[in-house]
């Protein structure tokens, strides 16, 4: 998939903070929110060992902090840059958050809940529906996670 | 559903979270996890509207209370009470922390994604799968989201 300046630019620091993440032994995903007029509000990596955590992913915790930055519930204005398919607990919070796009890089078909599993989006009593654009920059997101696993087999 | 007295008395503290919930002006529901030795460790009411976060349900916030009191990544000696089916978010945190048993009062068909919706645990890549009993003190449970939703049209 091409992208436009934009969205390449926004994954490129979702991509930063998952190699980042990697360095930090926590499986490399990252994740970034950004505001209608461009700001990054928020950018993280996975955090599930630093805090002992299993729900610290990358994408649960921009959304936590982009909330509790801008002093809103929701965040139905900004949207969401993470280089793996979220997993049900982040697709599920997207929704509650309100996310206005979701914008993903590889595809997770084992733990995946968007265009797998779960398939959060897809139900008819699904009340918030973000416009989604998987496969983003995939190559270099599923790399990321292929050398991380790799490299502890 | 005929309860043995274990399961009724902490259903009976979870119902009681869930009224104070009400109270609050908050969605009445209540949860409570227990340890295998029967001590109760965590037990909240929703709190979305005091904490101004959708995320914020009674069921994720015990479980997080309790990984955080106990120091641990999971919960997989530990039951989880709630008086209503948890939602998709809840449910995948239920498989993150690993929780033994889930105990559920009053059936969600619209927001309910155990028996419903996403049914998280019915996927063949959910990497858990907790015993699930649904459908305990349903009533009451029930008539407490019944009444709180009723004198709010």
């Amino acid at each position: 998939m091409t992208l436009s300046p934009m969205p390449a630019r926004f994954m490129a620091v979702a991509l930063a903070e998952a190699a980042a993440a990697a360095r930090r032994h926590e499986v490399p995903v990252g994740a970034v929110i950004v505001a209608p007029d461009g700001k990054i509000i928020a950018q993280n990596g996975n955090r599930c060992v630093e805090l002992s955590d299993p729900t610290a992913h990358a994408e649960f915790l921009v959304m936590r902090q982009a909330a509790s930055q801008l002093s809103c519930t929701y965040l139905d204005q900004c949207d969401l840059y993470v280089t793996l398919e979220p997993c049900a607990l982040c697709a599920a919070a997207i929704g509650l958050f309100r996310i206005r796009r979701v914008y993903f890089g590889a595809y997770d078909p084992k733990g995946g809940a968007i265009e797998h599993g779960a398939r959060i989006f897809s139900h008819p009593a699904a009340h918030w529906q973000p416009e989604i654009y998987g496969g983003l920059q995939e190559t270099d997101c599923a790399a990321l996670l292929r050398n991380f696993f790799h490299a502890r087999r």
